[in-house]
């Protein structure tokens, strides 16, 4: 995210090529030369009411939101998707894919490699979906006995052909930092990105959630900033894991941060419902799009 | 960093008391409410010519350069440092401390309580020189036994305390985050800043070293920004540590950070020089003040 000349000027030349330009002191959002960020919103197959996917996919056209979440169940599925994608404008957002029970990052050399196997196969069916990317957590707690540096050298030695082959298929590897409940190893979205870059592969990306942010990071807004670049998902949930909007949680100077690096992918839905979903769901899209006005630079 | 609507109207309270109030629409630096941030600049003890204390601070004085950063012998010296003081505008900035072997996180719990007292001492000795605060790094490699997550949870135990020390003695505790080859517990501020958080200290707070956060961050500005109100010292060195100017690393991201934090402490130089000092450290300062100009928000 340094502002260095070369990226400059192709940014200008992005802004040349059609992007929104607008400055800062023009009273625009995102700095000159930046793409205008957009809040694009999408959800969890399994949060959405419906008894099948197209049930589904109809009442996320209703409600405006343009994305859907699915699992690793996309592995051999793909049709089923695709066909039920045919007939709405809602499009594949990220799969929320896992840890694979930490098997890339195992003590055991000998897990990896099939490991690796495993998550080239979603891989390969979140392209075929045109999915952002498959969100991928090294390690739950407790799944790998190796220590914070051991992990940190298996990825960045595994993940740059991994991040090879999601580019061809025409995807991405999303490392997801959660809470340290969940996993010590990777906590913070700048963390994360240090590792996407240390990768060298435009392949190897990241993603933030703002529930386990607002456990880890001490800025919502400069984590957005240090994630830059690599940052291709967000989750939406609120402090108590439940809908935005339901507790006191803000996404204010979350999404300043998504403006101010242009952000373009989805913001998805991953996180529980106080009271009923019909209801609630509309509440909480308002609540966000209230948000996201209130989010100036 | 979440402006949350107590800390809106906390910083329109200060606003109100006298604080620049530039709203960025004005195409001022800092947002509506947030102090105009300065660059101070320092230096080590140890990298400014002179043949004594006296002669340092005349030249520092000289340059415009407003801060003198001594290392732990400052302990038992004070009055040393205090007569030198007197006869100049130059003030104490930070005190470069370090890790103490590491002992305050050792795996060895014994060697915890007397490393603790040694760091008061360090702290106290440092309220004495109105220090911002004592520069500490946890541990470098090698220092201690213990995995990332059990010397995060030492942290959190015993520097409380610390903190409540030095908040008394009128300073700080700053976590340092170094690169990977220097201490891979702690490379990024954001990190810093979390474990600062955690102990609920305001004597416990950060700082950033460009020549670190070259190697560790994905953006100097996303750094400074999670840094935020635990940010109190700044050291300055380029890619190759030598004076900022003297290579292609780029300082404006950084300051662009601190700008919209507001940061009102020192950037300290903590480099080499290639070249003559008398010559090299005036045009280190320029191409600073350039760089200070060049960052707009």
């Amino acid at each position: 995210m340094t502002l260095n000349r070369r990226e400059f000027l192709a940014a200008g030349a992005a802004a040349a090529s059609g992007f929104v330009a607008a400055g800062l002191a023009e009273g625009g959002e995102a700095p000159a030369g930046r793409r205008q960020a957009v809040l694009r919103l999408s959800a969890q197959e399994g949060f959405v009411p419906g008894k099948s996917l197209e049930e589904k996919l109809a009442k996320l056209e209703k409600w405006g939101i343009e994305g859907l979440e699915p699992g690793g169940g996309i592995v051999g599925n793909e049709k089923h998707y695709l066909d039920a994608l045919r007939n709405t404008k809602v499009k594949i957002s990220a799969i929320c894919w896992g840890s694979g029970g930490g098997a890339l990052v195992s003590e055991d050399p000998a897990r990896r490699g099939p490991a690796a196997e495993e998550l080239k196969r979603v891989l390969s069916s979140a392209g075929e979906l045109r999915s952002t990317g498959v969100i991928y957590v090294p390690a739950f707690n407790g799944q790998t006995k190796l220590s914070n540096q051991e992990i940190r050298k298996v990825l960045t030695d595994t993940l740059p052909a991994l991040g090879e082959h999601a580019l061809k298929a025409g995807t991405r590897l999303l490392l997801e930092p959660l809470n340290r409940g969940e996993a010590f190893f990777l906590r913070q979205v700048a963390d994360a990105a240090s590792i996407a870059r240390d990768c060298k592969s435009e392949g190897v990306c990241v993603m933030g959630d703002f529930y386990h942010m607002y456990i880890e990071e001490t800025s919502d807004m400069g984590a957005f900033i240090s994630g830059g670049k690599w940052l291709h998902h967000v989750h939406l949930a609120s402090r108590t894991r439940v809908l935005p909007g339901q507790d006191d949680r803000s996404f204010v100077d979350g999404f300043r941060g998504l403006k101010y690096i242009g952000y373009q992918d989805f913001c998805s839905f991953e996180c529980g419902c106080r009271g009923d979903k019909e209801v609630e769901i509309p509440k909480a899209i308002a609540f966000l799009k209230k948000e996201w006005e209130q989010a100036k630079l």
